[in-house]
């Protein structure tokens, strides 16, 4: 997950996305990615990779798991060296170990679609020694995700050959992208096993890998967090998109409907939540709305009464010691007012 | 002051405003009000008159009183009980003495006008034994206020005649009341000596005093209290503007802008605060305002931002548990709306 300024005010620097329980639910983005999980494997061979400053918050909202369970990067270098620190701490632990990379941050809602599609792509990354993505099927000419093009033909249970990696496309773009029928989301959803991930670093990414194998004996040891502490740092800053997967050859992707999204922005997320009769998405319990149409109702509070008339399409967030109020269409312009406040304690 | 009904949710039953920094200034009305009347008279001699549950939230907002400046009364029994009470207990410790009632969430704009207005209300009220108001000059038809009918020939030092005191008027009767220059606004503030409001409540409402009383031995004495819980609730529930006021021939006025205003309604306090270049009240500190006009924004919190676009004409009040967000034009709606709340922690 990120740094927290998407959902602001209700994210914060001190309280990122990930950790919010953002639709409503009772559990936040990252409880819920544990909760999907651990359909799959055991909860103790889940992992929390996570810049170190939300250390205790992690194990405030996931108290099943052992701080071991937790790694824990000293900087924020993007997911390549994320990816490579994983890999070498699991191969330490469990050579022939094959894993998936699930954001903490979306929100998926067909759970049993998403846990037999994951342990398909278990079995497929063991035995093809490939990685594998999950494609999300996509549902409209969306500008706002990366596409994967894929080759239709599938060759085994349901498995394709991908083609290439696309980065966010123009509006245009996006809708050929759609009548094709040969593209699907990327949700960042990436399986693979320890061995392939770390020959294909070695091959893409070498520096990367250079930088964390200083004292490969530290792995799996007390001395692991000080000796990552130490060389996380100098790795350099980049994405496993554009050192590994754009430049890979061996990656296949099952297409799959999991009612993914990623949540980008608050008018996705009015997008994807049920809506009441007059189209609006009501977060608090207690509310006296009349003439009120097409808004998102959110509050920190959850015993908060909100009593408004006559709104259309508003986002309306009371968080904490900030109260947005800001049409649903314009909220790409909330980022630059965020970024504009100097104020820490708003942040 | 009343229950707190007409600034909700800014004013809760356990909080009405005559306790609220309603108008951002730093201090309550009740407050503002000791402060003006501390102009005039020695703190020891004001009496703060009101029904006992608000004893502790008075003590606190005026840590300048005794506990034994306070009035408290047992029940709800309307203005004509308070009244006879009060003198009847100023009787006791000060049988010559000339007193203001002063309604407690109101404000007053020209406090040096005030305070030599009521100067010579004292004087006059003494040396000629008669009841005297001071009477707003109106600088609007506005149908929410009662009004004076005077005699416009002053008969000393500017104090005038009252023919008769009228209620709410229509619109029509206002702007007939504003266009003959005969009338004044009542804003309930009566300056009287304790011999003279006991002779006409002796006269007019007799059977509000002899319930009051039954045993005057009490008065001024460490059982008042007891007393007074006991007898009080046994008055009959009327106010002295139709006890008294209505039926009165000895009663003067003194004309005077005052800047005075009962903030009897959002859209009253609206018109009486200060607006920002965009004709917006904005009562919080932190605030960042894109294409807003004419709205009232409050918090509760000191400390809250409002972030906030493309609002035109809204009442936007942050109050502990509810978010209000009302077009001003419709606030009469506001009361209904409580009034159909059952919830008691959002009233």
């Amino acid at each position: 997950g990120g740094v927290g300024s998407r959902f602001w005010p209700a994210s914060r620097a001190y309280l990122p996305k990930q950790f919010l329980d953002i639709t409503g639910a009772g559990t936040s983005l990252l409880q819920q990615t544990v909760l999907r999980a651990r359909d799959v494997v055991p909860v103790s061979n889940i992992i929390i990779v996570s810049n170190g400053q939300y250390r205790d918050l992690i194990l405030e909202q996931l108290p099943m798991l052992d701080p071991g369970q937790l790694l824990l990067e000293p900087s924020r270098n993007n997911t390549a060296p994320s990816v490579a620190y994983t890999a070498l701490h699991l191969k330490a632990l469990c050579p022939e170990a094959v894993f998936a990379m699930l954001p903490a941050d979306h929100v998926i809602q067909k759970q049993n679609v998403f846990a037999s599609c994951l342990q398909r792509a278990f079995t497929y990354a063991r035995d093809t020694a490939s990685i594998v993505t999950m494609g999300i099927t996509p549902s409209r000419p969306d500008t706002g995700y990366g596409y994967i093009n894929y080759d239709l033909r599938p060759n085994m249970e349901g498995v394709h050959k991908v083609h290439s990696f696309k980065e966010k496309p123009n509006e245009i773009t996006a809708r050929s992208y759609i009548a094709s029928g040969e593209y699907l989301w990327n949700a960042g959803i990436f399986i693979w096993s320890v061995g392939t991930i770390l020959s294909v670093f070695e091959q893409l990414a070498p520096d990367v890998l250079r930088v964390l194998q200083e004292n490969v004996n530290m792995f799996g040891t007390p001395h692991e967090q000080a000796y990552i502490d130490q060389v996380y740092p100098k790795t350099p800053n980049i994405s496993v998109d554009y050192a590994i997967l754009e430049k890979s050859e061996n990656i296949f992707t099952i297409p799959v409907d999991l009612g993914w999204s990623d949540l980008g922005t608050w008018d996705s997320l009015y997008s994807y939540l049920d809506k009441d009769i007059n189209n609006n998405v009501v977060l608090v319990k207690h509310k006296q709305l009349i003439d009120m149409e097409g808004n998102l109702i959110r509050s920190s509070n959850p015993d908060k009464m909100v009593v408004a008339k006559g709104l259309k399409d508003y986002i309306i967030i009371d968080d904490d010691n900030v109260l947005l109020l800001f049409p649903r269409a314009e909220e790409q312009s909330i980022k630059a007012i965020r970024n504009a406040i100097k104020d820490a304690q708003f942040l």
